[in-house]
């Protein structure tokens, strides 16, 4: 079914986007990458209106499959390139773990993430203290289960992990930051060293924290 | 792999445990059901905290293996028992629509819908309507990309249906509620014609709206 032969990323730098465009470059594969840029008003271009109407980003074109959501897009690489082992094989309890951790994350640590963030977007002003008392609370959580493992399913990097290095860097407006926590930042070091990161950092031209320059 | 010879659901009522409820009832397997009850001061008994620490509904044990994330107990289950066709194969287009719907959802209109029901976790007075104005989008949404289809994905039910009809029942806390609007009503009243999503309702011991009593 996937006549598509081209893979085209819809991306704003640091944003959601990270996770798949690693995914990509860890693939290996050829693709293309799209700014989706607002004009000076604040105005997303109708070309992408049309293409994904949230006006959010990712968007995966994949020849004539449009795929958003970043989980899903890693999803969706994940099975269409298996060798690139982003997810661990259907049938699997490791697979089961890869969901698992790919939606706890989404469920938990990014939405808090996200009213740190954008606290005007869900209400008054009460709402960021809470939201970084839970962020917190979620990322002990995740520094505790990366005490005694490299990665956060089985013995090889998956798709988890670079969802997992996406939303620590936005943990870097909680204080103390995300990669602050021992494990953590061991995980955000680890996952930076993967080729394919590293050039979506380069790609999305974002900074090195100083702990990571070399 | 999947070595275990039992399916345990642990869930309360109502909760996000009634997707991978309806997907176990539709499947027609064994299980058993487990309500985590708090006791009198509110606490979660310590065996279930054993088993899930966040406390969190619901948790599905299968065998040996333990699965939490509603969503994540979906594609779970969507997996082991391919035959009751709740995830469509890996490899085709209407696997990675799932993906996409199942993230959206979980990404768009749950937190939302959280955000309604228990404001006071989110901060102050301003955050409930916030969410309101959040979730009445999506639901106006999602009632549009069910002007021309029975289901979400494909042509038949899947996981992403039993999804939606969940956060459908939450969304009657939504002024109007959220089965009000008129496509997610027929989609609700459709999905509650299935025999697993009917058994889920009479186990979990939920009623039926008006409209949608025989």
């Amino acid at each position: 079914m996937f006549t598509g032969m081209s893979l085209r990323l819809h991306y704003r730098p640091g944003t959601a986007s990270m996770a798949p465009h690693a995914a990509l470059a860890e693939i290996g594969v050829e693709y293309e990458l799209v700014e989706v840029v607002r004009d000076d008003a604040g105005t997303i271009p109708a070309d992408y209106l049309a293409l994904n109407p949230s006006g959010r980003v990712p968007t995966l074109e994949d020849g004539a499959l449009v795929v958003t959501e970043s989980a899903a897009i890693l999803l969706h690489l994940g099975d269409r390139y298996p060798d690139a082992h982003l997810v661990p094989d259907v049938g699997t309890a490791e697979r089961t773990e890869l969901y698992r951790s790919l939606l706890n994350q989404t469920n938990t640590l990014q939405p808090a993430l996200m009213r740190v963030m954008y606290p005007e977007r869900y209400g008054e002003a009460g709402v960021r203290e809470a939201a970084v008392a839970d962020a917190q609370e979620q990322v002990a959580r995740i520094d505790g289960q990366l005490a005694n493992r490299l990665w956060l399913v089985g013995t090889e990097r998956t798709a988890a992990d670079l969802f997992l290095f996406m939303l620590t860097r936005w943990g870097r407006h909680l204080d103390p930051p995300a990669w602050d926590r021992p494990n953590i930042r061991a995980h955000f070091v680890r996952t930076l060293a993967l080729p394919g990161v590293g050039r979506m950092m380069d790609e999305q031209g974002l900074e090195r924290p100083p702990f990571a320059v070399a």
